[in-house]
């Protein structure tokens, strides 16, 4: 067993507190990672306070994880001792179902689904169509610790030349955005809107634009337009009438990266004829909208989830090749509870890393 | 001025009563039809009522019209007196528009849009860009009616090997559920699951049988599971948690046809990954459903509006070489206040359709 240490909620209503726990030691097909750095995703708010229903507690998130190769199993190939790499939300899938097979292992059809980087697999035993936990692991601890244990398909090899302190909202909000671009066929020279403007919004706006895409950022915090500004891209202030309307029928896609339920009726008018607008940030039910509007000009309102293992490696290359990286600002560990609240209240701008440096083994 | 008669609505709170009205003489590029059959669609009712707030009194509907050329303008070339011709739910458009040029008129971006067979333009002057309304015809009258003049590139021809008497519903029910399985690439070998099992539910299944599809009715009307077996389809009772289970993840394509809003959510999960839910029946307020589902499978929900003049000449030829007719039961003109009732009610199978025979010149 490797010695471990980190930090996790015991209950929806406390905040996160320094755990020491044991991580198993890697199997044949593991490697063992010592974290350096884990950015802080939304969901990782959203998992602490169970507002999904599922959390297993202890609780502890984090899945944008940049580290160094400790060790690895015997069988390993792809990753060596020293190695700069990270890891996304998923730590492992069924690896035999159709998407998996094909390499979409984040639409996982097996038994449990994906193996989650913490809170464990997406379907658990108890709503499993055989009761069984097939990973063998009914909790999964992520980032917000010094180390961790993964398989080597779901490690990612971070491009030399990004710098390592910056790179770990990519493998979350880097992926989450970029797979629905992809998927969807967003194409040089088409228009592109993104609705909010925090972690996956400054990677979606960042990417697109350097897909060749023109961009629109809509946004509800008004101190966020000048932010745009400095992107290069267009912001649109979204409760501002007048200016949603000026942008009607417009844009080839929309990226809905909003992390709670947002009325989705102002953006529908300004997809083009046949265009769809996909919600990556929310996974609740949905304001109530309008079918006339979509009828009318045959649009379509879709979900999208994280993205796959190829596509993760994908956004980290595309990044490293166009000199992308995420707006961030470094916390300690220590920091966690008021950086939660503070993602929570829109404060931050863009995304907080936690510097694992802050967490020391033997408690101070 | 060409004499004619029909059915109207002087309110939304009245039933339909006779009305006299003269029709403008055919211009060049107009045909004359003398007026056989008419169907009754759904959003007759909803437009006589008023549901979208926008109906434009007396209220004249119908626009699933079977009848006989009587008289073409000079310029016309494609019908010629004596002709069986159908006329569906648009009778002009801008022809300008980009939709327009590549023959998807049921979405012209003009600034009316297309001109509705009954009620005028879809964007009346008052809310068109520039406050005009390029038609020059402020509101529009139906099939509810002994004739009707058509620009001759909106009226479609009838197959000879038809039952004129149930041509009808062809033209709007089935336009409306051929033109989104063929845009969403309904493939023989899928499955495709209809959700509402009323006029468009009908043709829905018999269209998607022909495909090659294997199909699934779901429906709320636990009478109708029957007459899903006379077709040669599976049938659900959607109120039945166990039977809608058995149907997770099992289709290609899901086509809602219930024309008012539904809870969705149960459907969702009966999509396979990737998969679409499209909308065909409502026209309002969606109710809320949740993301998660969405999201976790890569799935979306779209808004699909009649079709095509293509599409419609299209899916006529279909049903004469497929041998497909709607079933329909014939009413007289008289009839028709408490056939709307009835269509409200859920009791007609599956469609009405006025023998226009019945409606004389002059009042009895």
């Amino acid at each position: 067993m490797i010695q471990s240490v980190g930090y996790a909620a015991n209950h929806s209503f406390t905040g996160l507190k320094r755990h020491e726990f044991e991580r198993e030691d890697p199997r044949p097909n593991e490697v063992l990672i010592d974290i350096l750095y884990c950015g802080v995703c939304h969901s990782d708010i959203h998992q602490v306070k169970n507002d999904w229903g599922n959390t297993v507690y202890p609780c502890m998130p984090g899945h944008e994880i940049v580290g160094r190769v400790a060790q690895v199993g015997s069988d390993v190939s792809k990753h060596q001792v020293g190695d700069v790499v990270g890891v996304g939300c998923m730590i492992d899938s069924c690896r035999t179902c159709e998407p998996c097979r094909t390499g979409d292992e984040n639409y996982c059809e097996g038994p449990n689904s994906w193996l989650a980087t913490y809170n464990g697999p997406m379907v658990p035993s108890k709503k499993s169509p055989d009761g069984e936990n097939h990973y063998g692991r009914d909790n999964t601890f992520g980032g917000y610790s010094i180390n961790i244990v993964v398989p080597e398909d779901f490690v990612l090899k971070v491009p030399a030349n990004l710098p390592v302190e910056k790179v770990a909202p990519i493998l979350c909000a880097g992926v989450t955005t970029y797979s629905p671009m992809k998927h969807w066929g967003l194409k040089a020279g088409q228009k592109v809107g993104i609705v909010g403007f925090g972690g996956l919004g400054d990677m979606a706006a960042k990417l697109a634009k350097a897909m060749g895409a023109e961009v629109v950022l809509f946004t509800e915090t008004e101190e966020k337009l000048s932010e745009a500004a400095r992107l290069g891209v267009q912001a649109v202030y979204s409760k501002d009438k007048d200016q949603m309307e000026s942008q009607a029928n417009t844009c080839d896609f929309i990226l809905s990266t909003i992390p709670e339920p947002t009325d989705l009726e102002p953006f529908i008018p300004v997809l083009k004829r046949d265009a769809s607008l996909v919600i990556v940030g929310a996974l609740d039910k949905l304001k109530p909208f309008n079918n006339m509007e979509m009828a009318m000009h045959r649009k379509s309102v879709g979900g999208s989830l994280i993205g796959s293992i190829r596509e993760t490696q994908e956004v980290l290359d595309f990044c490293a090749e166009h000199g992308i990286t995420p707006d961030v600002e470094m916390i300690g560990m220590d920091d966690i509870n008021d950086a939660h609240k503070r993602v929570n209240d829109r404060e931050v701008r863009f995304r907080y890393v936690i510097d694992m440096a802050s967490l020391k083994t033997e408690e101070a």
